[in-house]
């Protein structure tokens, strides 16, 4: 294929969304309510502080409040669970993100399990995720629900549509599979066990690449025309898919950085503006 | 393909896992504690009223209590909610079974999230459709575990296969996806809208039926070799699958009645069973 991809710009589908959320913030200061999210970053990983600060930066210039819990690496559990309890129980915070991964002694799922499901605008919880599978989900998983946006502001179609993911991660490759699913895609879930994966991903007329692998996935597996969604984001800003090389075959393909990164980041900060505005209600 | 597939007997199987709760059910009542198996019929569907009739005689077999509760067809959601809940203080009951499905006006999702998930032996619960799709729920859904329950018994290998499985409900497609997932299948997942049905299902090493369509699965779509299982179970006694036609192609088959159904009642059992063992633990 000589015709160029088109690219999907997540910097344009998030400024989209952060456009319509600042005169929603605007709104609800009026009412007297600041959204507020409040991160918790535990132990030293330098790419998670990274990601924990652009998120903090990205509420503080829509005017959320980013609340910063930073925890010692040597945290247990049960001290983590407790400081989820104490925000889950401040009536100012309206959103709770537990940045992954946490150090490996802690149970993670555990301390996940322990956000509200009011606050969970991460979409990590165990109920969150069923609720999400089942379509009835306030705050689907944030990487998904950017998938999904991106495709929905370029008026991809997902309907028949044969979608590959490449990966079963609880936050990423399950979630991304059944809301593709709920779309009415037919859905194929690989992982480290599926054998001839370039035949399945060649089939595929939409690719989504949850792996964390870099440059894993060839441009000889994409079909002629598919559409490749990549939600990797490895060491270096590299993707988890070869991008010049399936950018040849994709009608269209996101970049990394700025593809499911940027709107990954306007979708929490949508969920939580959206908490915010469900206390206003009540 | 001259040669016989392997029939898988649902009836074997079940009798083995009945077997085997036998000497449980005494266990417990040695110990004071007789299993109860709570059943909730509302309205008339006599297909309805002949599984509840179905599993409270399995159940009577197995010297497990069948307490049957039958509700009028104009049963409002408040009033099934209220009788669920009522079953979920009473200590003598160990699980609760709400036959699916309730009339149109009833609020399933609402009625079965009732159940208090210590009590969903039955597996239909929001919650516990994401513990299992996670890897840890203590009562997966009845029907996608038997299908395992079957491969198991016969040693049949799931891990880099690729199954595809026909159909999303929440209670079998879904469910059924994420456990052959988490056994290391590569799962395709189609439905209504999937284009080209016959050629997905055609590459499938295992295939279940979880449609609803009578002798919808034609044998010609079946690879050398798959194995098929059926979960269809349509007036008539008729299954998904063209039987004749898929036993052809297929290696191993259930037949349709007398192999995923039994398996289905003997999971049923199997849960209360546990639940009941949990009480006597506490």
């Amino acid at each position: 294929m000589s015709k160029e991809p088109l690219i999907l710009d997540g910097k344009l589908v998030s400024d989209d969304i952060k456009a319509k959320l600042a005169v929603k913030v605007q709104e609800l200061k009026e009412k007297g309510v600041t959204p507020c999210l409040a991160t918790i970053l535990v132990g030293e990983d330098p790419a998670s502080a990274t990601y924990v600060r652009m998120k903090g930066n990205a509420c503080e210039r829509l005017g959320i409040i980013s609340k910063k819990v930073v925890l010692d690496e040597s945290t247990t559990t049960e001290e983590l669970m407790a400081a989820i309890q104490e925000l889950n129980e401040d009536p100012n915070v309206h959103g709770i993100l537990l940045q992954h991964p946490v150090p490996h002694h802690i149970d993670e799922r555990a301390a996940f399990d322990t956000i509200r499901i009011e606050k969970d605008v991460d979409g990590v919880t165990t109920l969150g995720f069923s609720q999400n599978a089942f379509g009835f989900a306030e705050y689907p998983s944030c990487t998904p629900a950017a998938i999904l946006a991106i495709m929905d502001y370029y008026n991809l179609p997902i309907e028949g549509k044969h979608a590959v993911i490449v990966g079963r991660s609880p936050i990423l490759g399950k979630p991304v599979s059944m809301m593709l699913l709920n779309r009415n895609a037919t859905v194929t879930i690989c992982h480290s066990r599926t054998k001839d994966l370039a035949n399945i991903v060649s089939q595929a007329d939409i690719v989504v690449a949850a792996v964390g692998k870099p440059n894993f996935i060839q441009g000889n597996w994409i079909k002629p025309g598919a559409v490749v969604l990549d939600a990797g984001y490895n060491k270096g800003n590299i993707g988890d898919c070869d991008y010049e090389a399936c950018a040849e075959a994709a009608s269209a393909i996101t970049p990394v950085p700025a593809g499911v990164g940027p709107v990954t980041i306007a979708t929490l900060l949508k969920h939580t503006v959206e908490s915010a505005e469900r206390t206003v209600q009540v």
